[in-house]
């Protein structure tokens, strides 16, 4: 079996999304950086790999993809491997909770979630800008209320999906962690079940490997 | 078997996505109307159904579930009968390109299209509020760029998956069908691969019904 191929960059959020699922399930792999630093998302060399000139993409042999959670779970689906069942797929009712809280993370707590840590984190390390005031009130008030739901759901069950540790609770690695490096952290740590969660899987040894080679 | 129950609107499009699939696989169902016009989908009664207040909500038997895009496929992953394979879950290359292309309608298609759809049709509908110009103007030309790479993919396969309709296709329904009412069909229309697999997925029976029944 050819290795496996990451196109991607050390320190990118979607980037590490999938490291923390080739950690889980314990998965060597090729890492070709594509500095975004320099641009080299829009080359037409990488293009070829993802249309929308964005980290990251994964090559499985002549099997081609792009968009971080495709590839987490394409490779939760066909690699378990020894390693968790991160899609609980044996079982009807379990895997129905990680499709809802999967598609929770995507719809619900990414979109102000990556545009907070766009705001407060990104824009200074890549741009050396400051955030748009405006932006960053609006963005923290929807994800003061998608966490308010995450409160309550996590005083009921140990992880989102149920007793296990599954790809939804994977997803939410990358914005969490950067958001745990800003001023905006208070968002988890006031709410203590969110909190007592983001703790436990921040202890994971698969995250915490990406965390020592973190530029941040 | 009890039937299934879905909690949702007809005319809603996050609701018409779920209409579409249980025509597609042909499954019997229950509508439970929650009207988001008298705003009971902020109902507590609700709310213990789906705790962000959104339509639609979903029951098969004790298993609940939220997010149209999981309840889409939970069904196509569980109950897809005589109806056709919209994971394309026998295939390891087939079923990673539908993974992408669900993202890329996740990630990158509803975001300008939904606030777009919401500006210029549903604004009006429900509020009788004309659209923010500043707000179409960003995200149709935003939704242009993603049309763009739509357009490229589907001069090389007949959909966005492949060479068969999948839940990638389908996921596209709801907005591409609102924006088709719209001043801003033209996206679509000016497109002409783009056009023609619009007019191929909306001429599917299973669609089709459920435009008979639309308000619009
Ligand atoms: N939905 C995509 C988002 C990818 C994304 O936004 N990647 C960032 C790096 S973490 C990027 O390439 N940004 C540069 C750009 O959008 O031009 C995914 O999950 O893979
Ligand atoms: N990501 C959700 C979005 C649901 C959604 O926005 N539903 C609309 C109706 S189509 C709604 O309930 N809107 C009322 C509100 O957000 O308060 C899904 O796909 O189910």
């Amino acid at each position: 079996m050819p290795p496996f191929k990451l196109h991607g960059m050390v320190g990118s959020t979607n980037t590490n999304r999938v490291f923390a699922v080739l950690n889980e399930l314990d998965l060597d792999y090729e890492l070709i950086t594509v500095d975004l630093t320099i641009g080299a998302h829009k080359n037409p060399d990488y293009l070829a790999f993802n249309p929308f000139g964005q980290l990251p993409a994964f090559e499985d042999g002549d099997i081609k993809l792009f968009e971080s959670r495709a590839i987490a779970r394409y490779l939760a689906a066909n690699y378990r491997g020894s390693g968790p069942d991160l899609l609980r797929s044996g079982n009807k009712a379990e895997s129905a909770a990680v499709e809802v809280w999967l598609d929770v993370e995507s719809q619900d707590f990414n979109p102000p979630a990556s545009v907070l840590v766009f705001e407060v984190f990104i824009k200074h390390l890549l741009f050396k800008k400051g955030p748009d005031e405006a932006v960053v009130q609006l963005q923290e008030a929807k994800l003061g209320k998608v966490l308010d739901v995450y409160e309550k759901r996590l005083s009921e069950s140990k992880y989102l999906a149920g007793d296990e540790f599954t790809l939804a609770d994977l997803n939410h690695y990358p914005y969490l962690y950067a958001l745990s490096k800003t001023a905006h952290a208070g968002l988890v740590t006031s709410r203590p079940h969110v909190s007592a969660w983001w703790d436990e899987i921040a202890a994971r040894p698969a995250w915490k490997k990406i965390v020592a080679a973190s530029p941040y």
